[in-house]
């Protein structure tokens, strides 16, 4: 018997689909947390979807019923972040779930006199942008990236990330960003205040061990591995800290 | 008395004329050179701009006259690095003098079926250039960068240089690059072999330390740090390896 949890804070691609292909185990673990009443929150370093297209997705992929309001996205976590630091005028590299984030709340998007950039993955993003958000930094805004991915599993193959974006920002203006995704803790500590829990109850779920279970690892979240996605089964007893949980499915797993 | 140098390898930006100003000296050092028939090699990382556009900023910007096969930039010491690679099919990511450069060899521009992937300096690149070179080299070709500028000065501010470019790359692949330029050992190399001296009769002279002083400490060759451009008169006492020679101005120089 494991310890029991009051919440779950659940991973996305690996974890409840994989890519465009279905997760069999994925609609009954989630039925059995509603039957059990425990609350959850889907935690994805996704920037470029919003909420409604996650909950579409998590239905038309994997039969998973799922409302707008369980999608917690790096792009809520960067808001959030953006919220407490006071910012107001911001210059963004992103796509459509980030822009449309920004431009739902009070923030004036612009090129000139920002107080930050962000910096999410733009799958169109060109030089001039990338000049842009340099000289800004450069200038005293502040630099933060929605995640620190380096890579995105595509049909075409492994194609550049969030974190390629935030290494050419490194090397040109000689700062570290401020990353808010996982395994960072920004993106743990907002997603535990708006599921309302304590971290000591809560349990993150998911397939990717440097994102997922390090974001639990580094924050004190226990974690469940489970090895239906990017980290294999061989790798798992040459992880530096295991995770609290191993399992090969969801389908074990006791809620 | 200083040690008499066979031949020069000579910086351009910061030594031979700053951006668009004319650097006062550098047209007498020239002058100087030729008079006491020593050969000389301009040396730069720039691999936008080829030998002839090169002679024509001397001309108009410093009034030093220079003939295009006295300028070796990273473009022709990639091409030679290429050549001995026995590379034939190329993808690049570049500006006119690099990609006029390759053309102009006997290689074969394409993005599949490369031997390797060529990276640099372009200000019009986009994602889907660097998603082809990413796949490219996740897919077994060499990865080669041809100068590791993380900035370029320009009137609008310290853009973003060559070395964000790689710095992508390297996020993306999970690869180091081959770098060609200064402060590396394969332009010096090829510089060496162009002139025709051996290291110890030549002397490297140039502005930056991190790149000209480094390149010459790295290899071998002695040093003139000449503080009319990047590297500041107030550093000097400060650099972990001194140059060989440190002069406020070229024209306390006898060649």
């Amino acid at each position: 018997m494991h310890k029991e949890y009051e919440g779950y804070l659940i991973d996305l691609d690996g974890t409840m689909y994989n890519g465009n292909e279905k997760i069999e185990e994925a609609a009954d673990f989630i039925d059995r947390l509603r039957d059990a009443d425990k609350p959850f929150l889907f935690l994805t370093n996704n920037s470029t979807a919003n909420p409604q297209t996650v909950t579409n997705k998590l239905q038309s992929v994997s039969d998973v019923k799922a409302y707008p309001e369980e999608v917690f996205t790096s792009t809520e976590a960067t808001i959030t972040y953006l919220h407490k630091m006071n910012a107001k005028r911001i210059y963004v590299i992103g796509e459509a779930g980030l822009l449309e984030g920004l431009q739902a709340e009070d923030f004036v998007l612009t090129d000139h006199e920002v107080d930050a950039v962000v910096v999410g993955l733009d799958s169109q993003v060109d030089y001039s942008q990338l000049e842009k958000a340099t000289l800004l930094i450069q200038g005293g805004a502040a630099f933060i990236g929605t995640n620190p991915d380096t890579n995105l599993p595509t049909e075409r193959g492994l194609v550049p990330g969030n974190g390629a974006l935030i290494a050419f920002l490194e090397a040109s203006t000689g700062q570290k960003a401020t990353v808010i995704g996982k395994p960072e803790a920004i993106i743990m500590e907002a997603a535990l205040a708006k599921i309302g829990l304590k971290k000591e109850d809560v349990l993150m779920v998911g397939d990717n061990y440097s994102t997922d279970i390090q974001a639990g690892i580094r924050n004190g979240v226990d974690t469940l591995l489970v090895l239906t996605g990017f980290t294999r089964k061989e790798d798992v007893e040459n992880l530096p800290t295991p995770a609290t949980h191993v399992m090969d499915t969801l389908e074990q797993w006791k809620v």
